[in-house]
């Protein structure tokens, strides 16, 4: 009789043979609207059962691919540089081993932790950034470290010319003028996502991906929905693309699986990650 | 301290100096099928703050309008009557001041009441209807008073020729039958709109919109869901013809918060009135 | 004073008059993930009535056909022969005279039942299959009757080259394979429907519908939502195309109304089920 | 193949041979905080096959009565007097034919009607009324037919001495000032009730049962939930001392089966009526 | 780096040292009314860590007891058969082993299987149960193996005089009749569990707990709740009687979480199983 | 026409008048489990609507006092410290202007930010708390600040033999250890509150209730329901006792209004207030 392994959809290889570490941060104490994205990581694993392993799609097959899931962190709520400490060694270890990590948030904070590990290893690192949401307020109210300055504590990292956002729909004014002297900003949806990629090749790139970057009709649960976003076919186009880039890191954050009863929400994170995974996977 | 001021977003101008005055019209007593309409303004002020004041569709911001939000009526259950005075009178005073009112419901009867103040203003008055539903009854189960006769009545006030109807997916046939003769009526979706601004420019034009006229996989939060909708871009370009005319009332209706329990629709009904303000405001 | 009579939206014909008999299959037992399909007659009888009985789609009048409505079978759960018997009986009662079943599930498998009937009194019968999921294993945890063996086994009874699958976009590698050789399936959408059609004219065709064929932003209400699906608007384009098919017998399934909590998803169903019974009335 | 009739739990004998008729009075409109009753009766037809016929309590079996379940009244939403008309309707046209009307709403102000047709048969109806509310305001927010006035109302037609209110914990000052010169109002819980039963021995009553009597542990689902309420049993006790009256009209209201989505406060609303059934036959 | 174990609270010793074996049987085919207990076990996992590990009630913590968490059967849907000879085994194994089989459910039906494994290596079993409902029916709906039948089934196993029931309220006349010749019933609570607790000394007992004996007030998530039962203090105060006695076999059953949104269900489902082991633990 | 001013129900006085003071803190970055008590005195204030003013409990009116409610403090997210000096100042402020301070939380935290002001001002300040859980712990994976922790840090301003708990029924064991020798505590309900009471004549109290020392079947909504509460009319009592005390500050918190969609707990929390700013009135 075994103890009881829980892990995300075909992710089972050992950490020794696996390509691809995935881990949760399930962390959300800076969301200033509706808190509960520290749920999505449990959730995806438990739904993604509902899922096939194998991608009409792609012809790929999860069971094909060494993928090992570390579970989920235990990060202290109230205190978000110890959380991102935590994160930050979590994710340094993987790529100490040769492994690419693929964290699921938690809000969009933790991707902070990520990409601190990813520039000291790869100091040239680029971030490619789908998201509704700019995320480029240097603080918010008094907090320099929240879910809504995390791309702009990222350029504090990697510089001017080094972040590409796509399908940015919400913001002040603030920061879509400052986004324009520093950063690459395409409002509403993925077009030059091509040529972004073409200009990046061979360059170490973090991907992060705020799931919010969907229409609402397609992600209700998420903290903050924002209406006008992309499709589904749009996103997993996308996501095929930037998978031709060199990835160093990976994300995936802010579901927020209680504000979507329906599982809908959780269905479709679980079904966009496997993707990922199968495209990310060599 | 000071006493606790709850507006929508970006709407805490004086009333002297505003150009536009918002008020919530909270009164669902003729819904035949699932109530809960009255809770509409109350969630949109208060869920309107997850979104921002700028609009990077308009690049404009609602911190630079002058937009003063009076709260809600507090209407009669029970006594359609009554409260289609009560929000007459309202919509008179901010007619009489010179401003334009915005109104909040409610289901679409609500509408009348702001129509009958316009109409005395304005004999001329066009009215402009975004709806899933034709609403052109004459009565229903014995009520003249009613959501879904609410466009006949404005007819009893303005004649024919003078409604222009766009998105209609849902009447019964008598219904479609009499529209042919004294109506203007789109179906399913907004072609033509352009023809009407231009036909109606220098008029005085009422725009009621029933949110129901978006997709329910937009904005699945409304009593009576209709299948095969516009997507929110259609009907923000849509808006933004409308929003050429000389408008001179306007409302956004038929939100039912509690039947969205993501807020999705709540949030996509707080942009829509968000993009409606920054258009409408000079 | 008369009894209680429920009957989905204007189906309210004698037995006798009627060309179209509809009943509810409220069956869930093998549903591997999450149940529920069971209450989908019963949820769509009961919210039918926020319909209108005129389409404007094919102007057209529930109320100027012929449609009796059975009500639901009491059927036994835990036991899945026992129920698809159940079915069939009543399938075939339907056929005998001279009718057109219309089903409402129930999960998938509760179609065996009513195409053993079909294809005892039509052995040249052919299959039209709308679905996200192939449904094609031979077996599932050890059951050969199960929502995903459902065309497997209809397979058993039709053979190669009579079904006819469109929209599929999940199911393991080795149903794919399978199908391959064995089934039409058209992947994602309904390209090469128009010729399925032209090639089945006179055949008999029983016609199955999964609703969750459309995607989750259309149809949450389901227990495996799977991204990436079709539009209401697709879907109607699609059956209208069906109709034109001799169609002898038919079923929509797989809603789940617990899941949608908004009812979008019953609506929806509600309105594919009108559309559906007035492309069939003669 | 029969048409789908649908009553409450074992309530289907024929009308003639009936003692007791059920109806449904599906109105809502003066609510004046969280609507939804219409659909109570509705819910509890429906959940009602979640209990059995036989009461453990009584050692009485449904089946063993004769009960007429003559579904819901079609009322017109949005005007009160109307409603109350056909409510009145319905109740005298049973009381005439000898038989025992019990009513099902809808909101308190159902009860108006009913016992508008009680009075007229029996000018000495008393009223024994429990409720969490006074409900006797003598207008509210302008309206004189409303839920909170429907006790006000009832003493219009029978004056002082002939209402007998328990359970009462909620109301303004005025009403519990004036209540205590016009009815017998015990707060908070079933005291005196039995001398109550004493002292009404053979006179006509009308018995009404708001359930939100109960407390909203018990029965959340409900528009106006009143924390401190009696239990089920207590409920359940009082309701046996009742049933020793000559009840000649009798209604259960005020349940909102969505704003319980567990299905309790439905469950308790049928099992509180079976017993009543059962109290009530003879 | 280590994969991720999920236990329910506290019970992580290794197989071999454990005095206790928790299991989890998702399996709900049967269910005739509203189905979802399936879903118990796994939420039961993940919400017992909302908990403390140590009681003030017992003064005493699970970190001082040896439990293993085996995890959840992968039972097949729709089959009863194959599903309980799978959870037979299971029980059998646990028990070869020399150890406590502690069983979470599922509808109620699992304990059939674990009882079949107990009875065969204790002939002389005795069978506690709490529970709302008597399930002593023959048959239901056509099925032998069902919710509504499983104690019929048990006392196929054991007999005359062996199986005491507690706080049944629900049941058809025919089950309480065919009980008063063949078990030991006590309608309503737990009077007379003192004697049978002194009756059944040094006989090896299975305590199967059905939580539905609680009132829906305390416990709402379950798939029929029935009002009128006893309170969480109640049936701690029985559980400690029943852990008196030589427990050989014991499980939990009929959480539906799904029909509790608030989780308080799952809360008191976890707190009792808590006690449950912290009183069995040696 | 006047600007929308939204107030605890009854609580208009202006602040020179008012001797309470009531504000929101909408705080819970530490909530470990389940977050959202955040939206409380949001929804509080909206729902506070339902009730009336007056307390038949009572016989007090909330329109005869004079309260005045100072909205919600807009508190930074992820960054503890901030928070509580944000509201340790609002605190103070309304002691230095000789008033009441009575705030809604937010998670229990934010108490000692109040309390910081109150010992500020009374160094002499004694706690009496009601709680299901001890919150004694000295740090909460790593964080010092925590809802957890916060009686421990209470505990560190005011020391030994000045905190009276009540009601608690979950802690871990060293809580349990350590509080013997600091604090009073007694479990499970509210015996020896009238010794306290007597005790503490004349000593400046600060009162702090965590509402879910109620039954979860009273209080559902809250982050971590505990079964084995007290009743609503136990808490009324008790805290009909505690107001015979010197008050000098007053909280109520751990309402998370989402996770119980029928409204009762924001109802019962909304009337628990009620009652003590009657009681605390002067």
């Amino acid at each position: 009789m075994n103890p009881n392994v829980e892990t995300f959809l075909g992710c089972d290889a050992a950490f020794e043979d696996a390509g691809i570490v995935l881990f949760g941060a399930p962390f959300d104490s800076t969301t200033s609207f509706r808190p509960g994205t520290r749920f999505a990581s449990k959730a995806m694993r438990s739904e993604s059962f509902g899922l096939e392993t194998y991608s009409p799609y792609l012809d790929k097959d999860l069971t094909d691919c060494r993928i090992f899931d570390s579970g989920d962190l235990e990060l202290c709520f109230g205190d978000a540089n110890l959380a991102l400490n935590h994160i930050e060694s979590r994710a340094a270890e993987i790529l100490e081993a040769g492994k690419l990590p693929v964290m699921i948030g938690g809000e969009h904070l933790v991707t902070l932790g990520a990409v601190r590990a990813a520039v000291k290893r790869y100091p040239d690192l680029h971030v490619v950034h789908f998201d509704a949401h700019a995320d480029l307020r240097d603080d918010y109210l008094g907090a320099r470290l929240s879910h809504a300055t995390v791309l702009r504590r990222v350029w504090d990292l990697v510089g001017d010319g080094r972040i590409f956002q796509f399908g940015i729909r919400s913001g002040d004014r603030e920061e879509f003028l400052w986004g324009r002297e520093h950063v690459f900003t395409r409002r509403f949806d993925f077009k030059g996502l091509e040529e972004t990629v073409a200009a990046l090749q061979k360059k170490p790139v973090y991907f992060t991906l705020d799931l919010d970057v969907l229409d609402p009709s397609v992600f209700p649960g998420t903290g903050t929905p924002e209406a006008g976003g992309v499709s589904f076919l749009d996103l997993l186009g996308a996501a095929h693309k930037v998978s031709g880039l060199n990835i160093v890191g990976c994300d995936v954050n802010e579901l927020c699986p209680a504000y979507d009863q329906s599982g809908a929400s959780t269905a479709v994170a679980c079904k966009v990650l496997r993707e990922l995974l199968l495209l990310l996977s060599r």
